[in-house]
């Protein structure tokens, strides 16, 4: 570690973030490209990376997203700490990462060398990205064709899969924080399907909409079908806010 | 570190167990003792210290809640990462540490000390504790009345607050696992009040119980009541897992 670098990593400790959206009607995460020294793309990973020494968990997520990603709003989550002896095995996957962070990491350790990382999770619109070409290099991949990623990134992106569904059944506003202003109950069923990888019954799913007060229908209809013009719904956050403070009250 | 040591201990992470119960009307967390170097007691902590170099979190989890308290059974559950810079600013607390672990830590770090501590959280009856006096230094503390303690071993303790009552609505079977084999009506109902803090009107509580199918009556009353004898319930677990599959391939 040289004493004039303003930030200094600390070699046992990363954080990773699983970025989920849906592109193309499937369930994807966010990875970004890992470079060899010469500059070669050698796969995919999730963006991540080492805490520096003087910073807190949570600011480090945001930071190595926005630096990955020029994402800045979105709504980050920890989800889990991930630290089995086996994720650092493979000593390519560390050569990469002192490559990557500019920094001995080997020297940081006597014996095996360990990264415990903590796992961070957002559900968001895949156009969330920074206006110029900066980040070419972030992809959306469906999570049912991932590639082989280096440390336990596919591990990461499972548990984050059970993750998110858990998230969506005890915080519905994640899934109306996917959907645009305006959307049909067709669009809303069709986004719990593809989080859920489960076709839902039509008219169980009304009946499951009817319940949720805070989906209040407009007077707008979506125009340009062949058949029919389906009505489109709002999220109202404020009522839904209202509605889980009563709920937690009367509990 | 010593070479012919049988476990390494990794001087950057850690983990904290919060055991939670009720003990005399009242949400407490199982404290241990922390001694000085003359083995004089200086105060309580949560059940922690540093992962060994090649185990697994939970593996560590359960290993330090089995060494402080002699508990086995007790499903921990991993709820956050904490990693603030500032949780190891009070060296008094890292030197105990050095003393408490008979390792030296300070020289592990080239700059700012700094541990990432992973929490655990279950609840358990308080009666469960090794037979024997090994464990004389075990403390269950009222949730209201925490002393200062070292580390940010106060703030665990609170977030690990919210995390169980977050975790008894979406999975009540937690709070069944506390209750004995058969209980009241008036024993679930305060159950969950000491959990939630919080007064429960009884006929909105009866109706909500009665919403729990899996809350079977017995044959039973409770007998030496002054003037009435209520009737025994129990939790019928098989049900209750079976609901929770059902109710989730219908959302």
């Amino acid at each position: 570690m040289k004493k004039e670098e303003t930030h200094l990593f600390n070699p046992h400790v990363s954080v990773d973030c699983v970025l989920m959206s849906i592109v193309d009607h499937k369930l994807s995460v966010l990875l970004v490209e890992r470079w060899d020294k010469r500059g070669e793309t050698i796969g995919l990973k999730l963006p991540g990376g080492l805490i520096y020494q003087e910073e807190d968990l949570d600011d480090a997520a945001y930071r190595i997203l926005n630096e990955a990603t020029g994402m800045k709003r979105v709504q980050l989550k920890q989800f889990r700490a991930f630290g089995s002896p086996e994720r650092t095995r493979n000593k390519e996957d560390v050569l990469w990462l002192e490559n990557a962070s500019n920094q001995k990491i080997m020297q940081a350790y006597q014996e095996t060398i360990r990264i415990v990382t903590i796992a961070y999770l957002a559900l968001c619109k895949p156009d969330r990205k920074a206006a110029d070409t900066e980040y070419e290099s972030m992809h959306w991949v469906p999570i049912d064709n991932l590639p082989r990623m280096p440390f336990d990134h596919n591990r990461i992106v499972n548990e984050a899969v059970f993750e998110i569904r858990d998230w969506a059944d005890r915080e519905p506003a994640i899934v109306f924080s996917y959907l645009p202003k305006k959307f049909t109950a067709s669009e809303l069923r069709s986004t719990y399907e593809i989080i859920f990888n489960r076709k839902m019954d039509v008219r169980n799913f009304d009946k499951r909409m009817k319940a949720m007060s805070y989906v209040i229908p407009t007077e707008d209809v979506k125009e340009g079908l062949a058949h029919r013009s389906p009505r489109y719904y709002r999220f109202d956050k404020t009522l839904y806010n209202k509605l889980k403070i009563k709920l937690n009250k009367n509990k």
